[in-house]
């Protein structure tokens, strides 16, 4: 038997999953899955520690209107049972909201519970089933032990004037405040920096997570200095289906003039908006770059205008640019983003290298140009099951 | 008698007009003033061609309970016997909002007015009181002729992309776009660049109108290709009293978690926010430095820290910066502000020099610097006045 973590990303829907072997250094998964449609009818996918699929027989059954309350335990049973068995001896969740305090990974208590819950306002659309999903683990292995990794703490290193809205003081000190997201993302690359960029990686860095949510993360000593997302996780760039930075006065207007409800507004800016929204046509970048409407093509344009000045504005509060980094799946995967961004930023030293960039390189940048340009794969799961090994190691 | 133009800027409690003699060239007022106050209890002030306040036997009678249709006609009547009487020939007026169509000045007419009328939701605080005054000197003078000066006529050179909020292609469609604000001011800043900057003028030059409103504009060839302010004038820069650029979700969360009415919410990030609402003492910017408050400080780090970022971002949208223009009351006099954005903007390739910057000097960067920084006050009413001369010139 294999002791082994257990890596859990509890979303409306969905379930996905990971199994990482305790390891010394980089962890990896020999498992990792999805349940999909939870509640409606339920997919079940998973491949093994090779990216191969597994076939149908060595598949989890699914009963058709199973609940997550019916399939985390379920599928606890079926890991620990999988190919011979692995022993769990931890859960790592991945949490959207930390808060102020959550400054790292944190072993789950029921005090912690309490005070995530009081989050859940903060983040409402992912907040209440991660905190579900621990708390079905909890119910079924009683002894499992359970730790909690936040999308918020990589940025609790920022400045005060980096976290400030420009709202009255009273809001602020009741947390209405920029706490960021996608830390466990920018929290791999950071420490993928050294073996990339030697001294470099202590320098003034900007990790761009261009997935379908988007933002990105200005650092300086592998520390988070600024980020685009704010409060929420609406704020900043363009992204596949949310509208990213937009003038307040236009949630007043749509609510005033047009007599939107809240409800509508929050579906209009997180579901409807950003690449679908602008194309028309699709909240998927590959499709788009695959259309030859001309609506994809602007919607195309317009996610790397607004990606551009975003950059540039994170660069003044680290003082300019020595690396940008490029992650996530349309980071990782898309030659076109990633030149259109840098074309418009050869003022600040980038200069691309178009056959590195086509090949999705390592590095994509010339060796003459100022800043180095990367290409690098996240591994959020990673960063949670090594957080999870090392808070619950004996 | 001296034939001139009058130049009407209308709010909703007040009145500020000039008064300009027809000139080649460079206009200049013989006469300016404001009537504060309106329907509470009006103060009448004025001052003339050098500045000096006019004499209490020399001013405007004012009836205490007045609105804008009594003083409208009383100060037509006040100006054109004042001194031995001018002949005005023609009103302009500040009109906040232009749409899509008005590309610069335009003589009112009542096709004109109806358009304007349908704007009023896009500026529900300035439009209608801009038009009231336009209808009040039309019952009044109806032989007068008047012209119509938008404050986003400027931004109408701008590219679709920057004008492009990442909204569903329908909401675009109908006119909820990045419009842009603060055009009358730097139309005047273009117009004086080559004075100053000779063949640069025509380069990668950033405005910053910084006033108790506003917001930066990106000109290439003297002409705006961005701009911070969006739909409303409540997007972009942090302000004396507004809250600028805001996550969307904070406002969703205030409606729904804190239940505010969107009346509440309104007033809240208009009147309550800003360099108010950070130091919780005043949105007067030359208050708070003569303040020993941290909050005082806080708030100005606050408003430098976001216009360095501003100004980045903006950057991109013209490849880089040539020179940078400081304009309105703080950036006019304001060598702290200066100081505190410049020196977040070292990497930009921006040194300032510290004697000029003090002195508010013209030229305020080194002659080293790669970037000439400059400040120039601003004249709203006299390109108003001009475009005034000029289009009802015989």
């Amino acid at each position: 038997m294999t002791d082994a973590v257990l890596v859990l990303n509890a979303g409306s829907s969905s379930l996905k999953f990971a199994v990482y072997p305790h390891a010394e250094g980089e962890p990896t998964a020999i498992l990792r899955g999805k349940i999909a449609g939870i509640a409606t009818c339920p997919v079940f996918s998973a491949s093994d520690a090779t990216g191969q699929p597994l076939p149908q027989d060595a598949r989890m059954p699914l009963p058709p209107d199973a609940t997550h309350a019916d399939l985390i335990p379920a599928l606890l049973d079926w890991i620990q049972s999988h190919r011979g068995g692995v022993t769990l001896t931890a859960a790592g969740h991945r949490v959207v909201h930390g808060g102020r305090r959550q400054t790292g990974p944190a072993r789950v208590s029921d005090a912690l519970l309490e005070e995530l819950d009081k989050l859940v306002p903060l983040a409402p659309l992912h907040q209440p089933h991660n905190l579900a999903a621990i708390r079905c683990v909890a119910a079924s292995a009683p002894d499992l032990p359970q730790i909690a990794c936040f999308d918020t703490s990589f940025h609790r290193t920022q400045d005060r004037l980096a976290q400030l809205f420009a709202l009255p003081r009273a809001l602020s000190d009741a947390g209405i405040l920029r706490y960021g997201f996608h830390g466990l993302s920018y929290d791999y690359i950071a420490s993928t920096l050294p073996a990339h960029l030697g001294t470099r990686a202590g320098g003034r860095v900007i990790a761009a997570h261009l997935g379908n949510g988007a933002s990105m993360c200005a650092m300086k000593n592998r520390q988070s200095v600024a980020t685009s997302m704010g409060f929420t996780a609406l704020d900043g760039l363009m992204m596949g289906q949310r509208c990213g930075a937009l003038d307040p006065g236009v949630v007043l207007y749509l609510m005033e003039e047009k007599h939107l409800s809240t409800a509508e507004v929050t579906h209009l800016l997180y579901s409807d908006s950003g690449l679908l929204g602008v194309s028309g046509l699709s909240n998927d970048m590959a499709t788009l770059e695959a259309s030859i409407a001309p609506e994809a093509r602007e919607a195309i344009e317009l996610f790397c205008f607004r990606a551009a000045a975003e950059l540039a504005g994170l660069a003044a509060a680290i003082g300019g640019l020595d690396a940008l980094i490029f992650t996530a799946g349309i980071g990782e995967n898309s030659a076109l983003v990633r030149r259109l961004i840098c074309d418009r930023l050869n003022w600040m030293g980038i200069t691309l290298d178009p056959n590195g960039n086509i090949r999705n390189a390592r590095f994509i940048s010339t060796a003459a140009s100022a800043v180095d340009v990367l290409v690098i794969p996240t591994d959020e799961e990673g960063v949670i099951a090594r957080a999870t090994q090392d808070l619950t190691r004996g």
